[in-house]
């Protein structure tokens, strides 16, 4: 979608630190890093919302955790780590692009 | 799963304050919430990590995020609501049978 960042990121027209891609989904390191690791992954289809989920976007979002999940170690997440989906205003979901926090390389707080 | 206290919930065994369910999960609000609004949507199917979904419990994970997308408004998060799957030590994953924690009613902060 035009003027979406994280379209332009998939697109390689802002370049972001990529750790992970393959045909649907890519990782890369967030620019404003909340704990010592944190990543966002992102679907390659542009869409803002899970509501907007018809089945095989379901799907693919369910494949996002499993693969998220499995390259865990890889990405220095051994100790565990905490995915994060923001949805709306009050969430403070800054980028109309469904994305996953991922956050972990050290003990989270809660509340 | 023996001694698992959301199994137990499930099971009918412990109450707790159900908002949803259906033949594969439930929703019921969190004892120690951290928001206006603060539920845990639990697979009846016991495992702990995203790591341990076959094709199957990926699947079902990904109906769950819809399905929560879906009945957002009726829970009241008409304004929006952040997800959160905990996952391991690092996260303190307190109980080891997976959740999602849909958090909500209010703006929430980042970091």
């Amino acid at each position: 979608m035009e003027n979406c960042i994280f379209c332009k990121i998939v697109a390689g027209e802002i370049p972001a630190a990529k750790v992970y891609e393959d045909g649907e989904m890519i990782i890369f390191k967030d620019i404003e890093p909340i704990a010592q690791i944190h990543l966002l992954a992102v679907p390659k289809e542009h869409f803002k919302l899970l509501s907007e989920m018809d089945a095989p976007r379901t799907a693919l979002v369910g494949c996002m955790l499993a693969k998220i999940a499995a390259f865990a170690p890889k990405l220095g997440l051994d100790g565990g780590y905490r995915l994060v989906i923001n949805q709306g205003e009050d969430a403070g979901q800054t980028v109309p692009h469904l994305h996953i926090h991922i956050l972990g390389g050290q003990k989270l707080g809660w509340a």
